[in-house]
């Protein structure tokens, strides 16, 4: 008795997977794809979206051979049916003579939805849509985001002790993790298309928000900014930093921010500061699939009491702080069943650190 | 070629350490111990100490044969050489011509400290000491803190959201951990000696500190109440509570307290409360080896600024509180490197929650 079926889907889908991850922080606003073409259970070619612009994933593989006929190919999400940047992939697979395609997932964005796979189907091609359709949404939940919600991922980013500080009283953070987690945080920026922190922790800590300690792509750096306070001698100062301001923010500095080639976004604001849902619409709008949250208490806590974070990463370290600058900074509940719970959490050394991560209640399913 | 002597030492002390594990919660104030009694490699006996006032481990194991002549006998404890409850053991393993004894460590008792390997290679017979003396030392953490410090081993257990909130601004605390973690953190009181909380906790939850949820004894019961202000309602206004009270707390209260069968013990009070040496000292001197301090944040603070935390179990639920009760209470400190570093953690997943487990920087090493 041999494999199942159903094994052996599993089994390609998930090279698929691996190969799609290649494209990591590269591919948006496009999602990452990987596809493998297999005859007789070998396989004849592999490919994956390797950035935006560049071929999709099944005319990678498919370019890859002379002939693809009889061929099973798989592939996390379903081919395209329309003109983007490139021409069609479903019409491409059925002039290939591909005669099974397996899926993933249908693609949400509203140009395709099925379509792609009702060409293969009207064209004669067998289809298998949903093999491990849970982990294919995971690994394109900022696509997914960005495409059926207009919104990109959100995951919120701190580094904690053991009672919650993310600083002492005096403000002092340095450092609260090791070195270990101080990478992975660069690794987790890397995997994100935008990094976001807001003016506070600009003025105490100037970050730079890019890549080091790993290899990677910097991402899109984001200030929110009500007033536009920013420091002209400030790293994000600078050309590639969006800085989201209040629609009355003064506005010689709004000339001045331009002027230093920042691009200045004024947004609505609330009680609270900006409206967190008007940020993310314009991340969205930009292209922003994944947005990582690594501002000080006040910016954590305007995204989680707007209902808008997807996802933490916490590092925690194993310290005691005494008084401190709690992460959750102005949040409050006024019973348990209020507080926010973190499901499908996990945890994993990171150094003498834990990286806790998990993904609010408050998120919406994929 | 076979395993090393070294090996197969390791596998047997790992056995002896096994059947230690057996007296957990019972032994005190004597220390957990197990036996195994080996002749060419196969085991002829095994033995532990079960219960304070009964046989120790090797009176047990060799009970347990006839002829012990020619054997390996290993322990986790070094064989004791002097007249206690029972009769010493190194005397009987010479008696019962053991050839060659194989220990964990040696005993930090000062009626002991070596003198019963003294005993044994008088005699003629081969001693091997310090193996696997790390673990052994581990298990048995509590009775050396008291034998060499005066002290029990001191845990703090918490119940901690990850912004490290015990209970919301509120007071409310129930349940921050699912029941997985309460079974757990009852497990955790059935394996010490004692229990303590402060009296704010016994005014908020009027706890029993009991064992329940699972098997094993329940610890004695020790309360921080400065005043002794513990409502003669109070669950723990029982026979079974020690109640630890400045030296100048109403007598008329004490007499109360008396009356309704506990024991009120007077200790010495600093700027911040009850000193908690003198509390430690006290129990130290009742054979008390293990102290589970289960305490709100104001007690837990107590402890660690005296210095006197040995182990940390934390059960964090994956929850966001908000504003809250911080765990760490009215800990402060001024800079980065005066907070408590927790080494050695481990973290390991109780149902939804995580337990996270540790020895702060400042424990003594055993």
């Amino acid at each position: 008795m041999g494999l199942s079926r159903k094994k052996i889907d599993e089994y390609f889908m998930r090279r698929a997977i691996s190969l799609a991850f290649r494209g990591t922080g590269r591919t948006s606003p496009n999602p990452m794809v990987g596809c493998v073409v297999v005859r007789d259970g070998r396989v004849l070619a592999e490919g994956f979206h390797s950035c935006c612009g560049e071929d999709h994933a099944e005319r990678a593989a498919l370019g890859r051979i002379a002939d693809a006929a009889g061929t099973d190919l798989y592939v996390n999400l379903e081919p395209c049916s329309h003109f983007g940047r490139t021409p069609p992939c479903a019409p491409l697979i059925v002039e290939r003579g591909v005669s099974r395609v397996v899926v993933g997932m249908t693609d949400p964005d509203e140009r395709v939805r099925g379509r792609g796979l009702d060409i293969l189907r009207a064209a004669g091609v067998a289809v298998e849509a949903g093999v491990l359709g849970e982990e294919c949404r995971w690994i394109n939940r900022g696509f997914i985001r960005r495409v059926t919600l207009g919104r990109p991922w959100v995951t919120v980013k701190g580094a904690v002790s053991l009672d919650g500080g993310m600083a002492l009283e005096s403000g002092e953070s340095r450092w609260i993790t090791g070195p270990d987690a101080r990478t992975a945080a660069h690794r987790l920026r890397s995997e994100h298309d935008a990094v976001l922190v807001g003016a506070g922790t600009v003025a105490a800590d100037d970050p730079e928000l890019t890549v080091r300690h790993t290899c990677g792509e910097s991402p899109m750096r984001i200030v929110l900014d009500s007033r536009l306070s920013i420091s002209p001698g400030a790293k994000l100062s600078a050309p590639g930093t969006t800085v989201f301001v209040s629609e009355d923010a003064p506005r010689e500095r709004k000339t001045a921010a331009e002027a230093a080639g920042m691009d200045v976004v004024s947004v609505p604001s609330g009680p609270s500061g900006l409206s967190v849902l008007h940020v993310l619409s314009a991340l969205g709008a930009r292209g922003v699939n994944s947005l990582l949250v690594e501002g000080g208490p006040s910016v954590i806590a305007s995204f989680f009491r707007e209902g808008l974070v997807d996802g933490v990463a916490l590092f925690l370290s194993p310290r005691i702080m005494g008084r401190n600058r709690p992460f959750s900074g102005p949040l409050a509940f006024s019973s348990m069943d209020q507080t926010i719970r973190i499901t499908g959490t996990s945890v994993k050394a990171v150094g003498d650190d834990f990286l806790l991560e998990g993904v609010p209640e408050c998120s919406p399913a994929l």
